[in-house]
């Protein structure tokens, strides 16, 4: 029998717990699922109640947390990343594997020799993004070299979106299925990327007009914006000498400039207080963000002649669906524009029960074979399959899910700090995603070299 | 005798320090200076003995200021401003009064109470801005008051800058007398004011775009970007129903725009490190910020054209004049671009010992008198004597010097946390700083509105 321990069940976690409790019993399992509000697990835990448990759990229970980690064989944590080295503290005391969704951050790799002597693995970044992209470039990298290819360019997108039958008259073409406040202040720190061997740097104010289109089979066009660091990927995929790398997240084409509008206007500045009122009528807000009135018109018009478009534009009429040139209240006193922005888009851009969302990730390789370039692109659409088994629980649930099973039968042979980029990890999960659950990305591939231009 | 206790004995104090000397003697004042580093001030002290000596001070020794405060009447602080509570504290539990040059914080402002049941008096905000900025506004606003005028718009500007006689070729005609970080990270959250009745934000991307051109008595032009919060001035000016209301920090024509081009490249972004090398020259990290080279040209052409200025024009003079288009190593490795500018910066904007600095502040009042609409402004220029008494460190440490002397005098009634906005504190020693240094406002009225616009 093996003793997995679950820590936290929200919504994101709703595909890993399926996963786990599908394979309970055919792989001798025993779950123990330890949440803040352990009670809406009892229904869905009842027909398993011979391997499967709810505890309360908080965090801040060491001796809970001591007694149930020294309780299993593996822990996963659903967790916020930033309680992780707490649990991994526990793991290596406790001589137990850890497997999570979250980035390998300092404090986490601090615990490399200690997981080492303890023979034990702490297998992060085993989710979507970071996850499955780690899974799904290495192999293809792996691929290209083991043919003797000669990798010279990496750009490896990703975004959380809506299915096309959900994104209705919405002209972003965009909900919410992540958490609100970080896709608010996306990319406020300056994007770091290599582009044919020269170092390139977005700072905030230029990043959602400097983007790139990409066309992903089957579903369109996408227009990708920078991520803040593409510069660390090189060393985990052992691409120290290529020449351009770039890590973005992707969105609907039209999305990006018209975001771009309202950095511009300063509406996502989330450093200022405004010292503002709940009930300040949103235009009011805009006009305060534009100079004093030199021009004649109406508010849109005099925004769209300080922003330099089109008032009857795409940008224009996106900021217009908004709001933000009528009469509701900003709806908090005192608080940052990123805060009346976020609370006016968690109503605009609500998931309503029938919507599905979708996860689009595409990479693009160029590399050199037998001294003729050659291209390469990775693409995988998934789409949710209802308002709890979301595209996003899927896709960060299930490679998390099947990284544990892999634990499990001891065919992780890797202790310490360790991601997905071997092929003993990443192969049977890349495997069992295609034919189990038809998540299987498609690859296209040429001579010569592919066109891209990051547009300005 | 009057005891006085100056903690802080740094550049900025020279003229402070001079000020008590002088007075010391007929005032019946025994002073105490203390500092991390009192070896200096023993050849300035020597010569006045009788009633004047160093003490070695750390703001962690507890102890030491315990006994230094309780043997004082007066406590002057010049330290930095996040000392000041530790300070006023001691202040409070011994009942000495504190005079500093630092603006009230929440931390100071929660002393009060303490104070006023202690009868003594926290008089904060005594320098030259905060300080010397109250003092003459309220001067001239108390007196449209007297008349029976009514204020609709109160603008007022402050630099600290270069002499005529020292602005040499520098097109900038700037240089640091100041913190140059504070210099670089200046205006980095939405500037707050209110214009005509309606609020303004400005935020750090267009700040130095939206300036406004003042002209000073013999002095010529100057260009003036907002400040951070120009709302917090009416309550304690009581304007707490006009119109207009806005500070703001002067610079030469010219400065403002060059500025503007800097941040609008990213170079004063103070938040991502670069992962640079030390030995980087100044064009690569220029040309990382430019996109891919769609334009031919120097780089120096480039960026024009990314930045939509003429390569010849007057913002690009100034960039270029920075050294930032050529082979100079940026010298910090995986530095923030605000600090690599900032290194830059005290290079080229060093102040010789020969050069003498300048103090700028402009008031500008409308009003309305019987009716009828009026304005009023207030312009002082004061230079340096040299580059010990800075005009800085005179602005600074006059007023600061005069208002401890009134409280040794028990000339000022306001027990509690104090600003000089009372015109018992504040005519006397606009008086004094005018008769003894020559330190006076030129007033200019008339009769109809001043024409001012924010240029956009």
């Amino acid at each position: 029998m093996t003793r997995i321990l679950l820590l936290g069940a929200g919504r994101s976690a709703s595909s890993l717990i399926r996963y786990l409790l599908q394979h309970a019993p055919t792989e001798n399992w025993h779950l123990t699922i330890g949440d803040v509000n352990p009670a809406f697990l009892q229904d869905i835990l009842a027909p398993h109640a011979a391997y499967a448990r709810a505890v309360a759990f908080e965090i801040a229970d060491a001796p809970l947390l001591d007694t149930l980690v020294s309780n299993a064989d593996i822990v996963i944590s659903m967790l916020p990343a930033l309680f992780h080295p707490i649990i991994a503290k526990a793991c290596v005391h406790h001589g137990r594997h850890l497997a999570t969704a979250s980035y390998v951050s300092p404090e986490i790799r601090a615990f490399d020799a200690e997981a080492q002597a303890a023979g034990i693995t702490l297998l992060m970044e085993c989710g979507l993004d970071p996850g499955l992209d780690h899974m799904s470039a290495m192999q293809v990298i792996d691929d290209i070299r083991a043919q003797g290819g000669r990798l010279t360019s990496f750009k490896s997108y990703c975004g959380g979106l809506m299915a096309p039958d959900s994104e209705g008259e919405n002209p972003w073409k965009y909900k919410f299925t992540w958490n609100p406040r970080n896709v608010v202040l996306a990319g406020q720190s300056t994007a770091k990327y290599l582009e044919q061997g020269q170092l390139r740097y977005i700072p905030y104010q230029h990043l959602f007009a400097r983007t790139e289109q990409l066309q992903v089979p089957g579903y369109g066009a996408f227009d990708g914006y920078a991520n803040r660091d593409s510069l660390s990927y090189r060393q985990p995929y052992g691409l120290d000498d290529i020449r351009t790398i770039l890590r973005g997240t992707l969105r609907r084409p039209g999305y990006c400039a018209a975001w771009h509008a309202l950095v511009q206007l300063g509406l996502t500045d989330d450093q200022v207080h405004l010292g503002n009122s709940a009930d300040m009528p949103w235009q009011d807000l805009v006009a305060a963000y534009l100079p004093a009135a030199a021009t004649a018109g109406t508010l849109a018009e005099r925004c769209a002649a300080y922003l330099g478009l089109e008032v009857q534009g795409p940008e224009m009429s996106r900021l217009n669906w908004l709001g933000i040139f009528g009469e509701e209240p900003v709806g908090l006193s005192d608080a940052t524009p990123a805060q009346l922005l976020e609370l006016l888009l968690t109503k605009k851009w609500v998931l309503q029960p029938q919507d599905h969302d979708m996860i689009v990730m595409q990479h693009l390789f160029e590399y050199e074979l037998e001294g003729q370039p050659r291209w390469h692109t990775s693409s995988l659409v998934v789409l949710g399959d209802d308002a709890v088994h979301t595209a996003m629980a899927k896709t960060v649930g299930l490679p998390l899910g099947m990284a544990v099973r892999r634990l499990a039968q001891g065919q992780v042979a890797h202790p310490g700090v360790v991601i997905p980029t071997h092929a003993d990890i990443y192969e049977p999960i890349l495997a069992e995603l295609a034919a189990d659950y038809g998540i299987r990305f498609v690859e296209e591939a040429g001579a010569g070299q592919m066109v891209a231009a990051i547009s300005q």
